[in-house]
């Protein structure tokens, strides 16, 4: 997706422009992958060699990811695509696998931006990615108890277009929404940009049907229970370390007669936290709640283009003198309850353009980040979550620590996921390309920022582990968790072929 | 707790009375604990080998244990009572029972009503109740991220005093609120009456500090993360298998300004499952939500004595053909919002009256036990969880085996869980006890239940696995789930010194 000529104009100004991009092409080095283990996978499913296709499930979409298909960096690509259809396709492809010792690399929307996808062989000799495109059925729906079993390979809008016809959905919208999958969202732990309505992703499963290289596993039966821990939570967040996710069972809701999105301005971002943590902890914010700090609100405001004049004027005339955009979207949740919290605390409102104009370029992030790079820009994000007494203090660890390690960046942060403790902290990064070493640039960064976001929050609130965050782990964990997930690996996964240097 | 007269008339009229028991004193055997494991212990802690210290940490207090302490079958008595009063002494005293290969049975507040706390000894040749009443502080509180540190020990009326002081509650009571205790709540995925708005206990939870025989262990950071599995859920219900834990992190809410209880009634069971189903799904239960069938109602208000008259006359006028009781609570939810959903149903009113009542008479229950078995009745609770589409169908089932096995007893249910996708059931069970074999009479009923529970639903939604349970736990969690479980138990607690006999 293009960037209009106002925000390129703005991002000249306030940015600084790099310099364009050339394209170089990245081609796919010879498959590893031997003749004999070939043959007894082409016996399971589909399976493909050709170069388009290996180097279609070559990484996600981290900046790094996409510095690597621009010839920066170690493209990983993997040996071969594997294509099952079915849970016991991919049962099998996993025996097979084990029998080869090749290693497998869960693949659906591939929009991990942590490298949560890279195809990484670890001891093994070869590695294919395993494409779950083909698992893609609506298995059953439970209209009694809104329950919907999916298949792991349904994206985004495939699942939602299949619960619509029985009035259900899922109401699981992440900025990934438009190419992730559901065995993606349980593996990664997902939340989505409703989760203060909806809950995350992990919220809504209430069971997980996992192929395991010991077998396979269904695990979750009761809406709640108290047979011993919960293992499903094993499972959710295992980022294809521990099995292939192939089928969720997740609890659905009438699709919302009348959503309404609305935008709101608060003078300043204390303001804008105390409101969010007030709806959050009254139990009243709207299924969408979103906070921006005063970057974010100037970047929004600009992006929007001619309209936006209107807005910054009316903000002058309100004496609004540092306007923090909140943006509050209701779809199932009770609006006069949100409101009603909402007259504790001085708020402008502008109305349900705004809100309409945040809903229609939800998905712009993403969209457009190839279109940053083209112009030269460093684009990437990252986010925590901690709580309310520790939200500022890690706000401002964090852009410190990019302005010391980039220059002069800008930071723009958001919060998108309140809960009664605490909130998540989304971050965006802008700042011309470095033209020597862009990788190096952008790894700097993150060190800081992550120690930053280490010291007071989690590493991550919901883009997951992988390959980039593994460094921070065991802090977070501890020692005996990381003994304790590699206990769980060697129990369901014993000669490691499962996804090898993520997570564990 | 006696009984009162009309109680025991109904009683006799409706179930029958057995032969009054007689108290057979049971007496402890002599501590297998060495002497040097004792004076090791002792270095650490208090110790006690007394025999009424030992014979209080004698099990809990299921129908089974009730008859073990009356001379029915055999008490496990522990070889020793350790008293530590902080994280590091519990974390020592493991240390200790590694070095001379002793078991430890966690003891809490001993409300097991599943043998989670028998003092079995394994392959050990002495076993010591660790007993958490020492380690009983509030640590710290966070009000404005509303999160408090709780230590293991503190019983329910204890923790609630402590927050009390700051404004604060956690909302957390189920029936055995009076002696249980945080660390077990944690342990066992305790559910409180309010859990409809509070959540269960785990809901609560932000993260666990547990002493391992392998290293302490701190899990969980933040109100959310995605940094892989949620190991949290590990510990939560471990049942003193992986580590003791020693403190909990918990969302606290602010002390309920002014709760409110009412009772309503509605024509049959199913009347009252979709009023319950509607309410849960709209959002909008109130905190205590709770339905009881017929059987269930009219106990309650043949218990309530005089007064139910004029309630019985009431229904007669209504016409209600088969009363069915719905008690609401409202604590911190919106009561507006439920009423807007009770409209939608025919529902009778009976005021608040009826629902104070139900507040009060809310830990009669447990209160009530001896007193019945004093009067000859067998007295025991089954419960489960299930979606809403199965409820009636496990109701039933439940309900045929148990007079199956029983001849007639008083099966009674109620719903006092809702969620989205299902609900709990709770049974309550009166039967004359079985002179010959009390214990076989129960033991042969428990099994016809579970296996019809475990066919339909989760084998426990809020009582835990502990040694009565263990038969059921591989039907649900898989093959592959009980060896996860082993794997991380081998992991934790190399030498298996913790709780010996329960869960895995």
């Amino acid at each position: 997706m293009p960037l209009p000529p106002h925000a390129l104009a703005w991002l000249s100004q306030r940015v600084g422009l790099g310099e364009p991009f050339a394209e170089v092409p990245v081609s796919a080095p010879a498959s590893a992958l031997s003749a004999d283990a070939f043959t007894a996978l082409e016996a399971v499913c589909s399976v493909s060699v050709d170069a388009p296709d290996r180097l279609g499930r070559a990484g996600g979409f981290s900046y790094l990811d996409l510095l690597r298909r621009r010839g920066h960096g170690t493209l990983a690509v993997p040996d071969a695509v594997v294509s099952p259809s079915s849970h016991d396709e991919v049962a099998e492809v996993l025996r097979v696998c084990v029998e080869y010792d090749v290693a497998v690399v869960p693949f659906g929307g591939g929009t991990s931006v942590v490298g949560g996808v890279e195809a990484l062989r670890g001891s093994k000799s070869a590695v294919v990615a395993l494409d779950l495109a083909g698992v893609n059925r609506l298995v059953s729906v439970d209209p009694v108890s809104r329950v919907a079993v999916l298949q792991a390979g349904l994206t985004g809008p495939e699942a939602e277009k299949l619960l619509r016809e029985h009035g259900f959905t899922l109401g699981h919208v992440p900025q990934s929404f438009e190419r992730a999958t559901i065995g993606g969202f349980a593996a990664t732990r997902s939340a989505g940009q409703a989760s203060s309505g909806y809950g995350r992703f992990e919220d809504m499963v209430e069971s997980v049907r996992v192929a395991t290289p010991v077998g396979s596993w269904v695990v979750g039966t009761a809406p709640a229970s108290a047979a011993g821990p919960d293992l499903k939570q094993l499972v959710l967040g295992s980022e294809g370390l521990f099995g292939v996710i192939t089928e969720v069972s997740v609890r659905v809701r009438p699709v919302p007669v009348s959503p309404r999105y609305e935008g709101f301005v608060v003078d300043g971002w204390e303001s804008g936290v105390a409101l969010v943590r007030d709806l959050a902890q009254a139990g009243a914010p709207a299924d969408v709640t979103r906070l921006s700090d005063v970057d974010e609100t100037e970047v929004a405001l600009a992006l929007a283009g001619g309209k936006a004049e209107v807005v910054k004027k009316y903000l002058r005339v309100r004496r609004v003198a540092a306007p923090c955009l909140v943006i509050l979207g209701w779809e199932c949740r009770d609006r006069l309850a949100t409101l009603k919290v909402l007259r504790r605390h001085k708020v402008v409102r502008l109305g349900r353009a705004m809100g309409e104009s945040w809903l229609h370029g939800r998905f712009n992030g993403p969209r457009q980040r190839d279109a940053l790079l083209d112009a030269g820009v460093c684009v990437e994000t990252l986010e925590t979550a901690t709580r309310w007494s520790s939200v500022s203090e890690l706000r401002d660890a964090v852009r410190q620590a990019l302005v010391a390690e980039l220059g002069n960046p800008v930071v723009m942060c958001h919060v998108s996921h309140a809960y009664e403790t605490g909130a998540s902290l989304y971050f965006t990064v802008l700042v011309p390309r470095d033209l020597a070493d862009p990788v190096a640039q952008w790894e700097k960064a993150k060190i800081a920022a992550s120690d930053a976001i280490s010291r007071l929050g989690t590493i991550t609130h919901h883009h997951a582990v992988g390959r980039d965050h593994l460094p921070w782990l065991e802090k977070e964990i501890g020692g005996v968790g990381v003994s304790v997930l590699r206990a769980v690996k060697n129990d369901l996964d014993p000669t490691g072929i499962l996804n090898p240097g993520k997570l564990v």
